[in-house]
């Protein structure tokens, strides 16, 4: 077979986090910063696995795999969950402590078990050297674990024969049928199943599908059923056209745990006044989601100004239910001071916010606004919203960047 | 008959402005700042009345008045509004143009009709010198319009004969009855029409009962039915307890009729967002009744931080609805850096704002709040709310300056 270069997006969540967890809508879309991962065939049969971002190089015989796959003895199944006893089996053949949770050993927990049960359902994977790169930064909150499930999923399930390659030679880049998309989205979903315990599977759902042509076939009453505390719970996606926007991580941790349970408090102490903020903040996710929609099929700048409002009602209601950060409101005030309007995305408490950078931006304001955040000691990106799921490319598509990080293996 | 000495207080709104205008609840409280006003018969058959802080100074002759009454020919009643054929006479009497909006024409004006109506009904006011001078600021949403014409219709109504004097001697301050004061809020009413046109009815009536003993007898559905627009509708006055406060005027001159406009505007651009904001203010104003009467009957420091938080909440609402400024969320800035939280009160977009003082608050950081909101441009005053109504005096309860302002006539 021959080499692989795929790549899936992140996510960041428009409007919703948080509501989401009661049962409100949320507005996830597909992010401009991509994960990419390399697949070339090698001889001596050796599965080799390169994660730089999280510091792994690892390789196994390919037939200790198949021995080890064989004391799992399971029956793998893309709409199974890895169990208990299955994950701990790979601990101790990985020598990862039972507890661990640091990025390095989830993405190599997540690497083993997909391998292995795909290979077990499909068929041996040939020696394959494996690298994965991302842009996205771990841990905040933009799905960068599903971007990198998904990728995965697709190159194991290209590689032992299951889907096809749509690449014809010439093209830049090709995406799979709808099928086989929903093929490598449930295999994904074990894998962020392996990484997060109980993912609501929507990140591995933009990352698969990415948001700008149809409808992410994700429904309300689908994600609510899994009825779990957390980002995650009921999740609108859908069709939006390439917003560029900053992204900017304020760098303060916090914990979505602490977080989630401090809203749930303050709906618990005063219900009367905070259920309608839901409900205001639901309403705003389903007119963003319309006003994006309109945009889709008629990209007139006249969209912007309601998009950025929709995001300041929204960056106050999100105060209102107390996840805002003294940094996320200098964050706002610093970005306000060059005309533009940002929001919080994901968890809240510090962590990540947007900024719409309309099309009348000028390129001095961005870069002006992008030293001053940087100033605060914040990392920025310039990138954009709406960008394609799961994609194949050839070579000659990808940037010498890319290339490069890819090929340090 | 003797001196008179009396005052009433402005009021603020805690909660609910501009939801009031779309028929929710809100807050009106009277605040520590007072209008005063002395009464001294004099001979020369003359009227004179002196309003240091607008600039007045005039004087009439008895005989004139009685002759311009005559010329009105009204059938002069407290639950009369006065007409504008009568405002034009008075207007031509005291050479102010039609279309005069100052507050000291509108001062005169208010204080010519009064004088003529409740002399016509109820008797001659003798020969007398008024002095009116105030704590309040004019035109700040404080009710200072309210203040003036609650302590000029107690006057008046007492030197007619038409009240009583219930202050006895050696006593340093006394209130009227329930029946007096409804009679005092009813003329003050029409004074107020003069200057407002169509005022609500609740800036006189926490003037004359003021807001710590018996509940404001305003009812919902009361105020509701003149469905007007503007500051103003349903509002709910409370019994509360005494609380400091600072009061801050930003000095960021403001439309009212253009805010408001706009709030609505926002609604019916987004009313799905819009409205479940209204029903949290509501709610807000509601919750903050409960515990100002649960603080009433048990004054616990434990209070406090629900106080502030939802002043937290209803200052981001109001942002939401687009009444918010600048130089409001730089004073929100101030005063939370010392541990102090502040939101605005009545139309907004700039205006003022209160911020509550918690009796654990140093008087360290009053002062330094004080001092940087100051460096700001700002005015602050350190008052209370929850201030008792309409108020006879004896000269030794009043304050050396506030008996030198009444005495520099």
């Amino acid at each position: 077979m021959a080499e692989l270069l795929l790549s899936a997006p992140g996510k960041v969540i428009l409007h919703g986090e948080h509501a989401v967890v009661h049962g409100k809508a949320a507005l996830a879309v597909a992010l401009g910063l991509r994960t990419f991962l390399r697949l070339r065939p090698c001889g001596g049969e050796r599965l080799r696995v390169h994660l730089p971002g999280v510091g792994v190089r690892s390789g196994w015989d390919v037939a200790e795999l198949r021995a080890l796959r064989g004391r799992l003895a399971a029956d793998f199944d893309e709409s199974k969950s890895p169990s208990t006893e299955q994950l701990d089996v790979l601990k101790e053949f990985a020598g990862i402590a039972a507890d661990a949770s640091a990025p390095d050993c989830l993405a190599i927990l997540a690497f083993l078990y997909m391998y292995l049960a795909i290979s077990a359902k499909y068929g041996d994977v040939p020696s394959v050297d494996i690298t994965v790169w991302s842009e996205l930064p771990t841990g905040a909150g933009l799905g960068s674990s599903a971007a990198y499930a998904v990728c995965l999923a697709a190159a194991l399930l290209r590689a032992c024969g299951a889907i096809s390659c749509p690449l014809k030679d010439g093209e830049a880049t090709a995406r799979w049928t709808e099928e086989e998309m929903t093929l490598i989205n449930s295999w994904a979903f074990q894998g962020e199943r392996v990484i997060h315990g109980n993912p609501s599977g929507v990140d591995n759902a933009v990352a698969t599908w990415g948001t700008w042509s149809p409808q992410i076939p994700i429904r309300k009453n689908h994600i609510i059923k899994k009825g779990r505390e957390g980002l995650g719970g009921c999740l609108v996606a859908c069709r939006v056209p390439t917003l560029r926007i900053l992204l900017t991580n304020t760098k303060v941790p916090r914990s979505t745990k602490v977080l989630v349970a401090g809203v749930k408090e303050k709906i618990l102490k005063f219900p009367a006044i905070m259920n309608p903020v839901l409900d205001s903040i639901d309403a705003i996710s389903q007119e963003c989601q319309s006003v994006l929609e309109a945009m889709a099929a008629n990209p007139s700048p006249e969209y912007y100004p309601v998009l950025e409002e929709l995001f300041d009602i929204n960056q106050h209601h999100l105060n209102v239910i107390g996840v805002g950060h003294p940094s996320l409101d200098r964050l706002c005030r610093v970005t306000a001071s060059h005309g533009l309007h940002s929001k919080l995305t994901g968890a809240g408490g510090g962590g990540c916010s947007i900024t719409l950078l309309p099309p009348d931006t000028t390129l001095l304001a961005v870069e002006a606004a992008k030293r001053d955040l940087c100033a605060c000691g914040f990392e920025c990106w310039e990138t954009d919203i709406g960008a394609p799921g799961v994609t194949l490319h050839s070579s000659s598509s990808l940037s010498a960047q890319v290339l490069q990080a890819l090929s340090e293996s």
